[in-house]
């Protein structure tokens, strides 16, 4: 997966390389960037993803420019970032933040089979809330038409992490200061039903 | 700020072109991602930025390849995303997400002024946790010039933004399935102290 492109310059110490700690990031993250040059300018757009094995699946409507675009060939990054933390530090200098990011470089496949864009919906929807695949209505065949999925196969990639707690010049250790780390998660709340009389679903509690 | 690149394509209903939802974007989200093309490749970096008026403040290590590439005159993609629910439909195909998310476009300013530098430095420590600069270690003439300060105009952008229920076909509407809204919201924790018999500053006490 390390390719020139894909090893961590900046802070080498914190790129990591395997598929293990890449796929805990996508796994976990619930939604991604993609990155792509149209006419010569950047454009990124957040989106959601699934994994499903080395495939990264990414999905939408077949009127989306941005599919479109991966669909034609144009080369994607999509990076995934998950915030653990903030980093306070005794200087200003040295604040950060602790995080796992993930950034796969491909160009994608467009999925044309319906039976893997079956798959890939249902990858998508278990990766937002797991189990919720068996309680709604499956996609009937007008909306697995209206569909797009592209894949990008997960072959050039990295990880990025940052763990513990602030680092302070040595000179500063002893100022009364404080430091440490506020970690952070992204926390689901009471949900607000849509419906009346009909129970919460085993996935949904299951998240909350 | 509205122009035909920034303008929504997909679900243009969800597109915002005000400043205020805008700046409210960019000020609430604790990170974004920056894209931009390097010898005709997409790359998307996550990083923290910090808004001051209708500047878009980028920092990090004089080492840094992104900032050198946007200080060098690379055309800059600025995404921020907050994730504000799991939209939860009767039917897999309607599940959404709800989110606000703004894009900036634009050619950054390489900030050689140590004054405007420190200013941003503490714009972007201010942005991460309001009132550190003023309890941290301010940074001295050495960091100063160890630090990159790139800074985009807010000129050509846009946001994103879609609120409340899922949105079911009328003919699913019966069916005996749970649907609604899981609010999400990234929250901090009990923080982990570095330093002993120090009491936990303002900043973090009003963050926690």
């Amino acid at each position: 997966m390390k390719t020139e492109r894909t090893t961590v310059n900046r802070l080498p110490e914190r790129g990591r390389y395997d598929r293990e700690t890449l796929y805990a990031i996508l796994d976990e993250a619930p939604i991604c960037t993609v990155a792509f040059v149209r006419e010569g300018t950047p454009v990124a757009i957040p989106t959601i993803h699934a994994r499903v094995d080395d495939q990264l699946y990414l999905h939408g409507s077949t009127a989306s420019t941005m599919l479109s675009s991966l669909a034609a060939g144009a080369e994607a990054c999509v990076t995934a970032t998950i915030l653990d933390g903030l980093v306070v530090a005794r200087s200003v200098f040295h604040h950060s933040m602790n995080y796992r990011s993930a950034i796969v470089l491909g160009r994608a496949r467009d999925v044309a089979d319906d039976d893997e864009k079956r798959n890939a919906m249902r990858a998508v929807v278990e990766h937002v809330l797991a189990g919720r695949w068996a309680e709604a209505r499956k996609p009937n065949r007008r909306e697995i038409a209206a569909t797009r999925i592209v894949a990008i196969p997960i072959a050039e990639a990295s990880s990025k992490v940052r763990t513990g707690p602030p680092i302070d010049d040595e000179e500063d250790l002893a100022l009364p200061i404080w430091a440490g780390v506020v970690p952070t998660r992204l926390t689901p709340s009471a949900p607000v039903p849509a419906t009346k009389a009909i129970a919460l679903p085993a996935s949904v509690r299951n998240l909350v």
